[in-house]
């Protein structure tokens, strides 16, 4: 059965697209722990990222790289943080989430963000997400 | 003035070192949230890990990639966590976590790690790395 993410990517889910190719697809976390907090997933289904070879591992970080610089642009942060945790849902993903202080990175906290202001978040990055 | 990291891959400060090649270094945080928990870093210093060209960040990348399949390889776990932070030293540097629950990845705790375990992890994770 396909993962939520694969349905996702596929538009039988609606989500807020931040960028997409033939290989990957980009779009914000419904439950953000900063505002802007973004996915990273490969069309390809595979639970463990360390599972893809080498070539699709680096081509899903330069696709991740130019949805960073986007975010970078887009939104006022110190930086963007990286994680992958990933025992949760089993389809390879990246959190790339725009940081000021090292506890914006606490996956326990969550950002309320409404439908509206996601909308505009998820625009104004696809805006200067450059392929 | 070089940084810590500058310092550490040079061999001026003592590390247990992981892996190495002429760009990137590896070894392990001598804070760690997990035993084994690995940290690659580029030779060259730059603060913000999306400052570095798409190149670099993909060369950086797949080096780490070759870290985590040697920490999969030698310490059993769940998988190995990723996450770039960056608030604190001023270089960039993608930590490699094994995990087996979410928690495992919280910066604030921190595991209890003899010097000689060290040693053994750092040997462990080296002797499986394959560049």
């Amino acid at each position: 059965m396909a993962t939520i993410f694969s349905r996702i990517a596929a538009g039988e889910i609606p989500s807020y697209r931040v960028a997409a190719d033939e290989n990957y697809y980009a779009f914000l976390d419904i439950n953000p722990v900063q505002p802007g907090h973004t996915l990273v997933i490969p069309r390809r289904e595979v639970d463990n990222i360390f599972d893809l070879s080498e070539e699709e591992y680096a081509g899903l970080q330069r696709f991740a790289y130019k949805v960073a610089k986007a975010i970078e642009t887009a939104i006022p942060c110190r930086k963007v943080g990286v994680a992958v945790v990933g025992l949760e849902v089993p389809h390879a993903h990246i959190h790339l989430i725009p940081i000021n202080d090292e506890s914006d990175m606490d996956f326990k906290k969550k950002a309320s963000v409404s439908a509206g202001q996601m909308e505009k978040l998820a625009a104004d990055i696809a805006k200067h997400f450059k392929l």
